[in-house]
């Protein structure tokens, strides 16, 4: 897996082309109403199987022993105690045949083996076993002695450079030479400032924590492996195991139906699922391999921590002249990427003719990034809405309207495209407007201890576009009920409705007649993993074109039967009919010819984006906190997320995706952080829910509401962009502005909790701050 | 379910046409050649998973109480003890909400309900169980207190029509009006004849005894039915459930990979079917139930008894002049159809002008028909065969000579339209060449009580030609590999193996690369059952037709490429190269389209046969046995099978069908009937493996040998016929005329055993037979 290129489309000659004209939708049915989950019962009533649930006949579990220390040297390993214990059937280490298998993390550096000697982190998989039951496993894993050759280790990224740091891998902990990227004439643009503030700001590691954790359960029938797999996508998965075994892609099959959350640490394979089905091959029965919560919180991925200098200029009048960036941040032991696109923003949420950013990234012995909502998105927005809101005090501006001062209409970091459209205006006006902005910046400050401030933040997410390659398929039954096959994952966002929902718009079928078939690589098209707030956007065209499809064999069917021109028919609840001649109708499963093919198969395709233009969401929120000043507590009052997202698809899966951004956000923000020990032990302090502490719902206002901005951009044939990322980018930041807006305290440094803000509030009564 | 329809195809117009055009091969790289299955791996290691293998989480077990007499009604049920027992979780009678649904077993008459109070069979359900295991549902239904009204029985269909029979339906046994088929002038046909023989012959009913049991798994998620189903076809369970349900196609998925031997009887949903649906829907658990073999003795289907009167006129030279026939049998309780197909030879596996056949049906009370390999025809070559046998020797002409002299061009009973081809000819003159059919008959009699005889039979199978609706989809990956998709259940015949080795033939993949996803409707295309014979020559040209499709796409991808005609490119172990210039050529993964769309799609449809022509198999099968004339046993020494089933698809699988055909047709010709108690009880006696008499390995000659006959049919485009059928029609007729050629007696009813051959040979010795 390239750095983050899951998300960014490159445009491919002669991919397969949409089978039937389409024009945008004028109006709609269907698309666009609040409609609930079509898989709402399974998923609430028990009834839905993620991968966590599958059990089969005979199934082993397994489980992997973990390297205790961040950097360490295997000098031997002794199984026999594990192999004699009950319920124990295979017990793997590197030297188990066909175990050594090369590794590869990510892109930069970072190659191991699937059991390394050399453990980088703690967490480093160093032997695994398969048993009868989950506890005979972990018994088993902790009963094989491991001698380790503890070496001195770095955890703290921002002393990785220094010249006494121990080095993770090579010859020194840069992963790579610090990239730079520069447009304009940055000392200029300084020197034309009327204004310019500087400040470091801190975000901290967050860690990937959804409902189900990480792992497969694996089979192998002959040569053949069958995966269910709590995955993104079913193809990389497919993938990634066919690379591994030297498998034919056709003998994997990746299963990811029902995802219990994933949020980009679920886009590929890991050492996990090539050791759960190397354990079953081993053991010749079916293995599941589910990660603990603890090896989750250890070694599945986490959102690096970025310290970041920004430097800004701005002319009184609000017009933004120049923009310096300095990111450092470490992506962990086997990651080369800290920072990757933590200066997107930067470059490209604002008008600004002088920019320059540059970025460092450094390996330490801790577990790896893996994408994170928004990838380095959210940590940019931490330092630049927060520098905007500084700007505008500086310049004594509304912080909203220096943000529509200097609203983009091109990228300007790629080659002054225009934007097919460019909702930040709207979101951020009707965004005030409905969260009644003016009026509560107004509210005189009350007295007493409990102070109320609002903030804004705005962004954009620099994917959300999609695009090619995705196929569809529609299958029509005689009854006027159907089947759509797609290969993506819905990965609990509500894809599968909203895809239901076109079908359902072009074949007026009812959604309770329409069943899906999808992320399974033996029976659905190939369609890439649901991440980078692609998924809508690049398979709605395709369905919609399978539905078409469908929808003009059907027609013509029905034509020479009724003997009317197939322009003069529609196809609703099972039944052709003439839009000229009422008389002329009949039920789909009464035309001779549809009764002998019994389905008809419409297959579609995902067209490619104009090359002329750049496609976005934008967003901006707003919230209200309460401070209390002599605890240094914050109580998030309200939120409001005022989005352009292209058209909105199903208004009730858009408002919850806006509900789970928020949310994020607050623990971005407030709560959440990885904590090593980088004195001592190098290791892990909080590895557990109790100590990590993710937002509760005390912790998330009840409050929360939003603002739909639909320009009817048409840069695909739904019209829809993202909406999954975009909605956890600005909400740390526009809490940290609320805050400063109540009490004049700036949080430069993640979590805002009650121990820095009361310390911070202290110095500034005393005088200090 | 009409009767016999599933193997009838009917032309349709506008059915989807083949997408490519495709040329009859004239060479063949794969397709042809003996290859093993596909899945033998699976098959023989156990790890192919069978409907009956299914075990899902909370899953409970379900029995059926049946009715122990062959005619009662229910007067009433309690089920309070059963519903107190451990384990249970259900208990449902015809009173349970939802229970009460109207029941159509067959196409005449028959309509009762899923638990009707009237039982008409021995086996008829009347309630039924789910509990935490088998043992504990078959419990609590014996628990269930029921009390009949015995009511007097009619069992022996010979007497079903006496004036003081007990009546079954109605007012009367017949199930039907005499069916009368006539050409000619029989009266005339027979004053020509030189000779004219008259024969009554009697078969026994023989019953469906396959593998795997009858049943299913259900499962419900909400609205959604899931079933796991032993199946000949995937899509008949899905309308069928879908009816009794009244549910929307799309939301029942019938699941059929793999089945343990199916013969026809698992062509439709049965009561067992619906009955594991219903019990999971109340449990709101998934549900087993399939039927034990005793059930299956009872219940799920056989082959009817029938009593056939012929009359043959022939005259000296052979010429056949008159067939005069009068059928009577009995489809049971709830089929109206006894003799159906049982005159189908008599009409036109012979030249002859004046044919006349007349066909009795009657109800009895006894377990249904259901269709079984090759329905109504073992039952008639029993009859036409012996007779030709009888003819051949009164005009004293070899058999096979005057089997020569009347074999047909044309199909006599379909309007005189020409077969396709008609290896008939062939398959007599190079069988009997092959077995040395004349030095065996030209033998001299050996000495003692062992006494050697060879017999000849020929055959032709109604249907086998297959025809449209079928779709199948071919998916290409980037790496060469690929996955088939269809729609087809492969019953154990190799069907699997033989759609991989066209797809394996047209693009040049090695088979083992090649994955096939089949019978499932939420996944796979639509398909009719497979039954009929008409498998392989409905799928293969679909399949041949997808493959053709993705190839020509590949190669489209690769010429824009290589810059280089279409036309000059081949596809062949995932490599597109130039037939003209050696150094043109491309991995089909470094193709930049195809690695943008990753996966090339292939859709393939079955094209309608030709309409001036009628396509059918036909065999003629030699055999040699050794009767010991003291105590009646019957040796069969060797078989020999000559069949023209068009293009010889897979010699392996169809060897294996021939194999597979004898055996069963010794069953039927020496040791399978049910018997059922007409004086007493009315119950069947022989309701196990050990009373009722499969033909094991020791009743088997180890010497079977066959002879493929192909004349290049083209009348589709891979030019397959069916096999499955014809297999087994000819069996007991060859045998029997070996034992007449070995002894001089004529054996007119089944089974050839010694109890019936002693009393004969007896019989002669004194004078008597």
């Amino acid at each position: 897996m390239k750095e983050l290129t899951y998300y960014l489309t490159e445009p491919v000659p002669e991919t397969p082309k949409p089978q039937e004209k389409a024009e945008p939708w004028t109006e709609t049915k269907i698309v666009g109403r609040p409609e609930p989950r079509v898989d709402g019962y399974q998923r609430t009533s028990g009834g839905a199987i993620y991968p966590s649930d599958v059990n089969l006949p005979g199934m082993l579990h397994g489980a992997i022993l973990r390297c205790p220390h961040p950097h360490a040297r295997v000098t031997s390993i002794d199984t026999s105690k594990a192999e004699a214990m009950p319920g124990v059937h295979v017990v793997i280490t590197d030297k188990t045949p066909g175990a050594d298998i090369p590794w590869y993390e990510s892109s930069q550096r970072g190659d191991s083996r699937l059991f390394d000697d050399h453990c980088r982190f703690e967490g480093e998989a160093v032997a695994a076993v398969a048993a009868e039951t989950p506890y005979q496993a972990w018994d088993a894993a902790r009963a094989i002695e491991v001698e380790f050759e503890v070496l001195p280790f770095t955890v703290d990224f921002k002393k990785a450079l220094d010249d006494d740091a121990p080095i993770v891998w090579g010859t020194t902990n840069r992963t790579r030479d610090a990239r730079t990227y520069e447009r304009g004439d940055i000392a200029a643009g300084f020197t034309a400032a009327d204004v310019v503030l500087e400040e470091t700001y801190n975000i901290e590691c967050q860690l990937h924590m959804p409902m189900e954790s990480f792992g497969s359960v694996a089979q192998w029938e002959g040569g053949k492996l069958t995966v269910w797999h709590s995955t993104q996508g079913v193809y990389p998965i497919q993938q990634g195991l066919a690379q591994n075994f030297g498998l034919p892609l056709s003998h994997v099959r990746a299963i990811g139906h029902y995802v219990g959350g994933a949020f980009g640490a679920k886009l590929w394979t890991g050492k996990y699922s090539a050791i759960a089905a190397l354990l079953a091959k081993i053991a010749a029965r079916p293995v599941k391999l589910f990660v603990t919560r603890e090896e989750t919180l250890l070694c599945v991925g986490n959102r690096p921590a970025v310290q970041m200098r920004l430097k800004a200029g701005v002319k009184r009048d609000g017009t933004l002249v120049a923009l310096e960036m300095e990111n450092l941040g470490s992506g962990g032991a086997y990651s080369g990427s800290g920072t990757g696109s933590a200066d997107f923003q930067t470059r490209d949420l604002y008008l600004c003719p002088n920019v320059r950013t540059v970025s460092h990234d450094v390996y330490i012995n801790a577990g790896e990034q893996r994408p994170m909502r928004a990838p380095g998105h959210p940590q940019n927005s931490w330092a630049l809405e927060q520098m905007m809101d500084a700007l505008a005090e500086a310049i004594d501006m509304c912080p909203v309207e220096l943000r529509l001062k200097n609203i983009p209409t091109v990228s300007q970091a790629r080659g002054d495209r225009p934007y097919s459209t460019t909702g930040f205006k709207e979101c951020l006006e009707e965004g005030a407007e409905e969260f009644g902005w003016s009026e509560a910046r107004e509210a005189e400050a009350a007295n007493g201890h409990l102070k109320r401030g609002v903030g804004v933040a705005g962004c954009l997410w620099a994917a959300g576009a999609g695009g090619p390659p995705s196929t569809a398929v529609v299958r029509y039954f005689s009854d006027g009920s159907c089947n759509l096959n797609m290969g993506a994952s819905d990965i609990g966002t509500g894809t599968k409705t909203v895809m239901a929902m076109v079908v359902a718009e072009e074949l007026g079928v009812p959604l309770e007649r329409i069943t899906i078939e999808y992320a399974d690589t033996g029976t659905t098209q190939y369609a890439s993993a649901s991440g980078g707030s692609k998924t809508v956007p690049t398979e709605s065209p395709a369905v919609r074109d399978a539905a078409l499809n469908c929808k003009s064999q059907i027609i013509k069917m029905a034509a020479g039967e009724l003997e009317v021109p197939a322009e003069d028919l529609v196809l609703e609840n099972g039944e052709v009919r003439s839009t000229v001649d009422p008389d002329k109708s009949i039920a789909v499963g009464q035309v001779r010819a549809f009764r002998a093919s019994q389905v008809v198969v419409g297959v579609g395709y995902r067209g490619p984006n104009p090359e002329d233009t750049v496609t976005c969401p934008f967003a901006a929120q707003f919230c209200e906190v309460e401070v209390n000043t002599l605890t240094g507590e914050v109580k998030v009052l309200r939120f409001l997320g005022a989005h352009e997202s292209g058209r909105v698809m199903n208004r009730m899966t858009y408002d919850n995706q806006i509900y789970g951004g928020i949310t994020m956000g607050i623990g971005l923000g407030m709560t959440e952080r990885r904590i090593l020990d980088s004195n001592q032990t190098g290791k892990m302090v909080n590895r557990n829910f109790h100590d990590y502490k993710i937002p509760t719902a005390l912790d998330v206002p009840a409050d929360i509401s939003t603002v739909a901005i639909d320009l009817g951009d048409t840069f695909n044939t739904t019209g829809a962009k993202g909406i999954g990322e975009p909605v956890t980018i600005p909400t740390a930041p526009a809490i940290a502005n609320a805050v400063y807006n109540a009490v004049g305290v700036r949080i430069t440094d993640t979590p805002i909790n009650p121990t820095t803000l009361a310390a911070k509030l202290a110095a500034k009564r005393e005088g200090r701050g």
